[in-house]
């Protein structure tokens, strides 16, 4: 069947019935959510265990089950890599991983793949691994991509239920109270795992750093948490800082940047008050910076900024440019001291953040987004998960929940990379479909959604470079040569969830190349 | 049937099978919550309306249905009036108030029960409203009282499925986000809500200041909250501060704070890193205080104290005499300042704090509390809400959820008050069993529960006057007459669940006096 985007989609994918994506917001459920597990404790209950191996012996973990991790300290993680060794040492097969994202340093899942531990994947996957599952015939069901609000919406609407939930914590008390942003090796808030804690059959908390009760601010709490293990390691915070978290330097991109800050104080949302988005991506990092000039010139502060919390934007906090931040993860030390100190910084959990089956999200007060694309095509559908010859390399994060609700959601992407053309007639796959993209800045110019001509107007009357999709395409079809497509298979290798559950597009197994 | 502290129980209360009383721990279940319902926005939804009649209607509120209130404002709260008010406007009838407690300002309560605006009441009943159902009659069911956390047990469960849920939020915004720290007349924290706003079909946030997106921190959350009212005024703030919340005068009462401060400093516990409850009654205010001191001497402190949040808690935060305080509601605005400037002063709700069916709660981890009582008797069970003249005139608060967690539970009584005799053969009502129950102080000796020779051994090596109930009671008995006992008829007026959702006792209709 064909979905809401014009994307083919089979009526089943793996052991799936599929919903086809029908609209952004086509989906109004008015059932229930499913049911928590009922639990119980003594007063005297010890949780403390000597090892993940007896954790996974305690909470009854057997073959085909579903275990969960957060990615909070995304390429410096050492909990998923532990917890996979201790399941294959225990002899399990056929886990399905419910983690929130994959990096390069989980690259020995391949390998735990390959000798049956783990049997499938669902969540972001970053590299290595995405490239392997890419290759297709390695897991047992395709794999599934979703938000950070459809990860979350997930688990509530009980489309996946987690058998036991990992869960890395710099800090936790006996009882598994737990948090990020204090112990020995703060990687921010670990509420990514709030409602893996919350919903699953069991949950588990791994920390380096066990203090006395209470642990606080409580994260993860220990109404929910079924044991606790002390190990050496859970992971590096020096990693969370990856390397794309730098203030571009390329004029490319340093040109995209000033042309979208002046395109959100042309917009008409630049007013006292209004709220934004700063992403951690290079450019958008560089667009923070120059909105935060262009407050401070204007007289005038954000209400509110949702992050990524980094350096960049405490300072706008502390300099009273922006009066609240909302923090979904810590992308940087200086965030995670902030997060301790500053009232106006505050943790935030993806069901607060962007949770569709919700009576509202933070991404819905949104003024204005600045995100990023791997492509774009000329019906403004945005590709965020595969690069042009067609490897699964990148998940969604909050890309999806903060595009559909932004009031003007802009997506700054360079015209051409690695020799690329980056718009094209058809992404290579939608994870973000054109109905909620309002602006696409490149170097060459700013395209302006059809379905907002109001904001066209307003970019015109300042002067701004105005054109259309399809002229900025055409301008570099001139310069580059189209790239070599891929050949897809019939195998579908992933599936792209929409936030709300239903299947916007999936990838399949590149074959050959035309 | 008689349960698990040899009272008659009938198998049926109203429409409501009951599951007795076994034991302090003796249910455990496997089962799962109840699911909590579907919600929906779209970006652009506006939930702000004119009135409680316009949110009435909104959520669809008619006959027969639950609502539900928090209790933060005490008796200076101004919603549960005005809100019963408005549905007796819109013509509804036989409603169920699913309320924490209700407080001599609630009085209003008793026309509507007469005209039949509200006919079933589940929650404290403090004063006049727990007098007039003591009267008999009035109610389509019995009246159900429940611990802090036996209410936010028994949403989780399903027990009662509350339709409408209004919230009394110092601070809102547009969305539902909502805090009692902030505001024009701040309440403390009003988590004691939060279960309410997350299970209920429709949530009403009630508020007299609408500040702009994000207000936080986010006790009651956009994601849950459907509608938002704005309201000239929703409680009294200098009416959070009752009568009681004042450290005793009385040198009978003293002279029991004194007793049972040396007892905690004899019984073991009292050393570095302790924790223990802080009660917000006259005697226990004077037990803070004087452990305070006693602490300053010995050269230790508190690892962390639960509140009842009050300026004397606060002070021993400051002084660095108790490192956190975990704070579920605020007795006075030294408290709620403090939530908002001290790191080591923290909120939690009643799921977190005493929640049976879960992995831990907070009072599990106490190793000293000290609590009231109205009457105690010679099994050391507890009854706190009703008097000796058979009236129903309290709620049960914490008792149970603090008497079953702690490690040593002290209840503070004085053995004569108003000329009757507090230390009973049989306790008019069970509210806490004697087996949760370690030590009895009056002013008269220190009794210490047969189960725990270990205290009764150190008391003495200590010098304190520890004696028996029996003798205590004997004592008081050559004092004063013994009290006139009511006769009660057949009856039932109200249900005492304990904390895991058995009943423990029933309070049945005075008919006259023995």
């Amino acid at each position: 069947m064909r979905n809401g985007v014009d994307r083919e989609i089979p009526e089943q994918i793996g052991t799936r019935d599929v919903r086809p994506y029908e609209g952004a917001y086509a989906t109004v459920r008015t059932d229930r959510k499913v049911a928590r597990h009922q639990k119980w404790s003594s007063p005297q209950d010890d949780k403390v265990l000597p090892s993940i191996e007896a954790a996974i012996e305690a909470c009854g973990l057997s073959d085909g089950m579903t275990i969960s991790f957060h990615h909070c300290f995304r390429n410096g993680d050492r909990v998923v890599n532990q917890v996979l060794d201790a399941c294959a040492r225990k002899g399990l097969k056929g886990l399905r991983i419910y983690a929130t994202a994959l990096f390069p340093v989980h690259e020995p899942v391949i390998e735990h793949v390959k000798s049956g531990v783990v049997a499938r994947i669902e969540g972001s996957m970053n590299g290595p691994v995405g490239a392997f599952v890419s290759q297709g015939g390695q897991l047992a069901e395709p794999a599934v991509l979703r938000s950070h609000g459809g990860r979350w919406r997930a688990v509530e609407a009980g489309d996946v239920e987690i058998d036991v939930a990992f869960i890395a914590a710099p800090q936790a008390d006996p009882l598994g109270d737990a948090t990020g942003i204090r112990g020995k090796t703060p990687c921010g808030p670990i509420q990514f795992s709030a409602v893996d804690a919350q919903y699953a059959r069991k949950t588990v908390v791994v920390t380096n750093d066990l203090q006395p009760y209470p642990v606080h601010p409580f994260e993860i709490q220990a109404a929910w948490t079924d044991y606790v293990v002390e190990v050496d390691e859970i992971g590096d915070p020096e990693n969370i800082v990856s390397g794309t978290l730098q203030l571009t330097r390329s004029p490319t991109n340093l040109r995209i940047a000033r042309l979208t800050a002046e395109a959100v104080v042309a917009s008409g949302v630049f007013v006292d008050g209004f709220g934004f988005q700063g992403g951690a991506g290079g450019i958008s990092l560089a667009v923070t910076k120059y909105l935060g000039d262009e407050m401070e010139k204007a007289g005038i502060a954000a209400g509110f900024a949702i992050g990524g919390g980094t350096k960049l934007l405490i300072d706008l906090l502390h300099r009273g440019l922006v009066r609240t931040v909302l923090e979904g993860q810590a992308f940087d030390l200086d965030a995670i001291a902030s997060l301790r100190e500053d009232d106006g910084h505050v943790a935030i959990d993806p069901g607060f953040y962007a949770n569709y089956d919700s009576r509202s999200c933070a991404t819905y007060q949104l003024d204005a987004a600045f995100l990023g694309a791997t492509e774009v095509d000329l019906d403004f559908n945005v590709n965020v998960n595969t690069h042009s010859d067609g490897q699964l390399l990148h998940g969604i994060g909050g890309h999806q929940d903060v595009a559909a609700g932004a009031g003007m959601t802009m997506i700054t992407v360079p015209s051409i990379r690695g020799r690329l053309p980056m718009i094209l007639d058809r992404v290579t796959t939608v994870t973000t479909p054109g109905e909620v993209i309002d602006v696409v800045v490149t170097e060459r110019g700013i395209a302006v959604n059809p379905r907002r001509e109001d904001l066209k107007d307003r970019f015109e009357a300042a002067g701004l470079p105005v054109r259309t999709l399809a002229e900025i395409r055409e301008e570099v079809g001139r310069l580059v040569r189209p790239a070599r497509k891929p050949v897809f298979g019939e195998e579908i290798i992933a599936a792209i969830e929409w936030r709300d559950g239903t299947i916007i597009d999936v990838v399949r197994k590149v074959e050959g190349w035309a």
